[in-house]
C-alpha cells in the first residue's frame, strides 16, 4: 500500500467503491472507472479489484462490470 | 448486475455504504436508508445487504439495523 | 443483478458454475465457457467470475482456468 | 441439514442456487423461486440464503432478489 | 456496537449464537429466539444475523431458521 | 438445520463451539468432543467442523484439533 | 484444477454441489455421493470439500454429511 | 452498532472508508484518521478495523496502515 | 493450538466469544475481557483476536471495542 | 497456536503452504506432506487444514489432495 | 487441481505467495512473475490469482500488481 | 502496494508467512516477527496482518501472537 518516502507516514487515505464497465476486457473496464473518477478527484494512489461480472446478450458476453476499491490521499 | 440496454455498456457506477434502521422489518430499515439517499443521490440503480443486526433493549427487539451497499450511475 | 423493467420483478433466475479454458487471456477463458453453455442455455442474463487459476507447462503458463457462476432466466 | 431419521443417513443431496424476486418482501422473493422450482424439481428439503439484493427505480426499491441455495434429495 | 455513554467504556460483553425458527418471516423467527434467551439473560443490547435458512416441506417453506449472535452485558 | 417434522418450527437451538482431540484421526476428535459435551448438554441435534488443526512433535503429526460448532434444542 | 496435457486448454467444465452421507466417516460421506453422481454423470475430473457437518442422535454422532463441489468436462 | 436510544430508531448512517497511518502504534493510525476526517465529518459514531498493513525501510517497520470503516450519523 | 505435551491429546476445549472495551489500547480492551472472564473460567488457554471496533464520541475515539473468542480447557 | 511454555514468548515461526496427496483418506494426506516436509525443516510445531480437495477417475475417488499450513520455529 | 496420471498420488506440493507486476495487463504482470519464479523453481504446476491491485500515477493506471499462489512439485 | 516510482513497474515480490511473538503488545509481536527476518531476507517492503491470537497462563495473557504476511522485492 502508498509509498516508499517517509513523509507519507502521516497521511490519511479514503477509499472509495466503483463499478467501471467495457465491452471489451477487464482492465479497460477498471481504466474506464479511472477516467471518470479523475474528473471529481486528486491524488488517486491504488485500487484493489473486489469483484468481476459481466452482462450476458444474445448468448454473448455484452459488457465487463468491475468493481474496485480505490484509495487517494485526502489532503 | 446492471442493466440489460448496450447503452449502459459505458456507465461507471459508484457503490456507498449505509445503516437504516427501523422498528419493524428489515425490509423497512433498508426503505428507510432509501428514502434518506435519495434527497442527495440521483440515478441509485441496485442494492446490497452487506449485514443485518438489531438493538435490544429490555428483552425486546427495539431496532433493526441493516447495512447496504447502494449502486447509482456517476453522470 | 437483472435488468431495469418492471416486467422483470417476477422473474426467477438459475446460477450454474461453470470453468472455462483459454491459453490466451482471462476474457477468452471465460467467453469460451459461454460459447459452450448457450448451446443448452437459453436465456443467460449475468456472470461473477469466482476463482481465476492457470496450469503451468515447463515453466510457462499453458492455459487459464476460470470459474464463473452464470445467471440464466428460468421460464 | 436434513432430517432426524436414520433412514437418511444414506441419502444423498443436490443444491442449486436460485434467484427469486418480489417486489414486496425477502421472504416472498424466496417463496417465488421455491414455487418455481417446484415444478420440475421433487423433495426439496432445505434452502440458505445466500446473497439479498434490490433493484432501485426512480428512488424507490422496485424488487428483492434473493440468492438461495436450494437442498434436494437424489433419489 | 453497542450504547453512546462513558460508563459504558469498561463494560465487557459476552456473544452467544442462537437459532430461532417462524414460519411466517425472518423477524419472527429472530424474536422467537430472543423471547426463549431472555428466559436466562438478562441485560441483551444487540444481535447479528449470522444465517439464514428454511426449511422445506412438500415443496412448501414450512419454517425459517435464523442464526443469530446476541451480545449482553456480564455485570 | 435441523429436522422434518412441523412441531419443530417453534424451537431454538443454541451453538457452541468445541475443539476435540484425537491421536487417531479427525472423526475420533470430533466424537471425542461430542462425548465431553454430552455429560452436560441434553438434545444436541448437530455440528459443523469449523477448522480443523494438528499438533506437530518430533516431525510426526501427534494429534488432530478439530473445532466443531454443536446446535442443540434449548427446551 | 485439471489434467497436465495440452488438449485440456480447450475443456470446459462444469462444477454442481453435492451433500453425501455416511456413519462412518467423511471420506465415506464423499465417495456415497460420488457413487450416486455417476450414475448420471460422465467424466467426473475432481472435488472441492465446501462444509462438513453431523446429525447426532441420543448424544452420538449418527452421520456425516459433507458437501462437495463435483467438477466435471462438457463434452 | 450505534446507541441505546429509543430516538435513534430513525436514524441512517453512513458508512466510509478511511486508512490512516504512523509511526508508533495501530492506535494512532486510527486516530490520525479520525482527526482527519472530523475536519469535515460531524456526528462520527463508530469504527470498524478492516485491514491493518505496515510499511518497511531498511528493515524496520517504518509506519503502520490501518483501515477503518467510519460510521456516521446523516441529519 | 494448545500445547505441546502429550497429555494434552485427549483434551476437550471450550471457545465463548467476548468483547472487552477500552479506552486506551486494543491490548487493554482484551486484557479488560479477559480479567472479567477469570471471575467465573478456570482453565483459559489461548484467545483470537476476531473484531475490532471502535466507539467515537465528539470526534475523538472514546473507547475501543474488541472481540475474542477465548479457549478453555474443560476438565 | 504454539506451547504453553513461558520461554516461547520470543519465538519467531514461519509457515508454510504444502499439499499432500494419498489415496486413502485426508489425515494420510497430510502426514504424506509432514513425511515430506520433515526432510528439510525442523521444529514444525503445528499445521491448519486450508482445503481439501480429492481427484476422481473412472467414477471413483482416486486420490486426495489436502492443503495445510505448516508453522514451525525460526531458530 | 494437479494432474490425471495415477502416479501423482503419492506427490507433495509446495505453494508460495508472488506478485507480478506489469502496466499492460493482468495476465502479463502474472506471466512476470512466473518468468521470475523459474529462475530458482522447477516442475511449477498450477497457480491461483488471490488479489488484483493497481497502482496510479497522475490518475492513470500505471501498473497491474497481481498476487498468485504457485504450486509446484516437491522431488 | 508498494511504491510509487515507475521504475518499480516490473518488479516481482514474495510474500512469506511468520508469527511473531510478544508479552507486551501487539506492535511489538510483529516487529519481533521482523527483527528475526531482517537476518535472512533483504529488500522486505510491506507487511499485511492476518491473524491476532494470544497465550493465556494462569489467567493472564501471556504473549500475543501475531501473524503477517510480510511481502519482499525478488532481485
Amino acid at each position: 500500500m502508498a509509498s516508499s518516502i517517509t513523509a507519507m507516514s502521516d497521511h490519511v487515505y479514503k477509499k472509495i467503491e466503483l463499478v467501471g464497465s467495457s465491452p471489451r476486457s477487464i482492465e479497460e473496464a477498471v481504466t474506464n472507472a479511472l477516467t471518470r473518477a479523475q474528473k471529481t478527484i486528486r491524488n488517486m494512489r491504488w485500487l484493489e479489484v473486489t469483484e468481476t461480472r459481466a452482462h450476458i446478450e444474445d448468448g454473448q458476453l455484452a459488457h465487463w462490470q468491475v468493481t474496485v476499491k480505490v484509495g487517494f490521499t485526502l489532503d
